[in-house]
């Protein structure tokens, strides 16, 4: 028989009341002969103020034996900015290789957008998770003195920029419009950019139907507001990633419905799916927190498990309630789960 | 009496047809006692196909003898990507230290926007122009091999933060709101962001009366297009300030009306304007391109030196010309130029 050995971290803020929808959701949609086993882990702020620790190494050690993590979100203004970013989630995602940062933008019929003329939305964004500006190289010195400098280093391989734009060209193959974009900075970042360029041209010549084109990041932010239905695959670094996903999000339908996925394909460490959105302390324990990110996150740690059919039946509820919504009252964090929950079990 | 000895790039693509109306608004605005006086020079993608030259010491040692420098656009795609922009725009920015990146962002009443709800857009980006990401320090071993690694180092300097940051507190106090935000990525970025945050709240408290705060430039992106009426003045990073102005530019009436200026407030070396969009060879030569953003970067250039009234009688011919649009058939690059020309001088 089947099972999900699954590790859940529910994290700070809105972290709680949306995972336990996430859950909620995974329960519905799991046919009975699928044991699912959950462990709750206690990472984030409080953790960090009551013991000093972010994530040790005996974390990591029990953390690797589950199938897949599923995190909330992670950060509270009582921590200095960096702490729990660099010294968690940053530090799991080096930690376990989620080199495949997962980010699919979706604007379903109905669903309020901030663009006129609700455009077509409908692409993923593969963002790079293990290289890039993220690895913390760099240094300070002569801090706090007039005479300070601080530098990041962004590192950049072969190998790694290889096997995400790798990634990226089976998930743009697989699609109907089979097209892929690269995201970058080529024209300043010349070093960075040459080796993503070449790595990328190079791969698509094993990748015929794949048609590809080029935008620097600045012209990416245009046409995400201007013309997004030109995006079907993106693939970018870690810190561009990091950006236009933020943006692509806004532009449909919100971070309240953006999930993505720290993969590790090879599946030699768990991955972790997590909505896009943060901890939201200021909302945080009056229900107000939309659920639909992390139960759309859920959808992407299914699929990751081959589940597809089970993902497909909460992508389908997700978009059945949210074209439903318009002119409806608002509801709470766990009347939207009870309602996504009756759907997929339905 | 007075005299303005301008340098003028016209550059690639429709950097010649938007140049030219530059000129043309610019001799119409200026008083009869101003003598303007203005040279050449052939920049770009010809001369470096025809010499191999980009810009020469030899270069910029004319081109600092003038007042101020006007420049259309550079950059062509039979030329590899980065050598003129590394070789000629950064080259000068460089160069003559313009270590602020100003660009404006306004959306003026009935002005095309992406944006549902025709949302309140009135906030100026200053852009950090000398360090960041866009020193080219870095490098490549083993190009081209499976084990190629690429650097980018990202350079700042306590120096470089202060005087940028002073300079945006300046602009922020000068203006009715007063408030200031800090864009940055602190939470991943931790070096450089340390820097910056750490810069940025020492020199707040000699401004008392400007309003401050932060965000991570991924959020950024979203209230660029959810909530563009919080920003005022926003301070950032080369990288980040070359990301979120294409942004800005095209939530505010696009690129087709952004300009920017490459300011050195020493004054110790001339300050350089031009239109934020590119050479877009697309619909060179076909008075498509529209000369408003090259007008507007003019204005900028009077109000650099000294000249007030002009630059202000420019803007508002501008903010005329655009509310006067809608509906009404497009025009020329010359006849926009034509236009504003005569509602300058009258
Ligand atoms: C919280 C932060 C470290 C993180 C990132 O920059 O990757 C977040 O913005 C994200 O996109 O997941
Ligand atoms: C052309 C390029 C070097 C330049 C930059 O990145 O600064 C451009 O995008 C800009 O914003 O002026």
């Amino acid at each position: 028989s089947r099972s999900i050995n699954l590790a859940v971290i529910p994290g700070d803020g809105i972290g709680q009341e949306v995972v336990a929808e996430g859950l909620k959701v995974l329960s519905a949609v799991l046919p009975q002969d699928v044991k699912l086993e959950t462990k709750e882990y206690d990472f984030g702020a409080q953790r960090y103020h009551a013991t000093g620790e972010t994530l040790t190494d005996a974390d990591l050690e029990q953390l690797r034996r589950h199938d897949a993590i599923l995190l909330g979100a992670i950060g509270d203004p009582s921590v200095p900015s960096g702490v729990l970013e660099r010294g968690f989630l940053l530090k799991l995602r080096f930690a376990f290789d989620h080199h495949v940062n997962l980010r699919p933008s979706k604007l379903l019929p109905g669903v309020a957008t901030p663009l006129a003329g609700q455009p077509e939305i409908d692409f993923v964004v593969v963002r790079e998770g293990t290289e890039g500006p993220y690895t913390g190289n760099g240094g300070t010195i002569r801090k706090g003195t007039p005479h300070e400098v601080a530098t990041e280093v962004s590192v950049n391989t072969a190998y790694g920029v290889e096997r995400v734009v790798r990634d990226a060209f089976e998930r743009a193959q697989a699609r109907p419009r089979k097209k892929l974009t690269l995201v970058h900075k080529n024209n300043v970042l010349t070093f960075a950019g040459h080796l993503w360029t070449n790595v990328f041209n190079r791969v698509a010549e094993e990748y015929p139907e794949v048609t590809t084109d080029y935008i620097h990041v600045d012209a990416a932010t245009i046409y995400l507001v201007t013309d997004p239905a030109r995006f079907d695959v993106i693939v970018t670094d870690n810190l561009f990633g990091d950006i236009i996903t933020d943006l692509a999000a806004a532009v449909s339908g919100g971070i309240g419905v953006a999930a993505s996925g720290n993969i590790n394909p090879s599946r030699e460490f768990p991955s972790m799916f997590e909505p896009v959105h943060g901890s939201a302390p200021d909302i945080a324990g009056q229900g107000k927190a939309d659920p639909t990110a992390t139960v759309l996150s859920v959808a992407l740690l299914l699929r990751h498990l081959g589940y597809d059919d089970e993902a497909d039946r909460i992508d389908a509820a997700v978009a059945a309630d949210l074209t439903e919504r318009t002119g409806k009252p608002a509801r709470s964090t766990s009347e939207i789960g009870d309602a996504l929950a009756v759907r997929v079990a339905g």
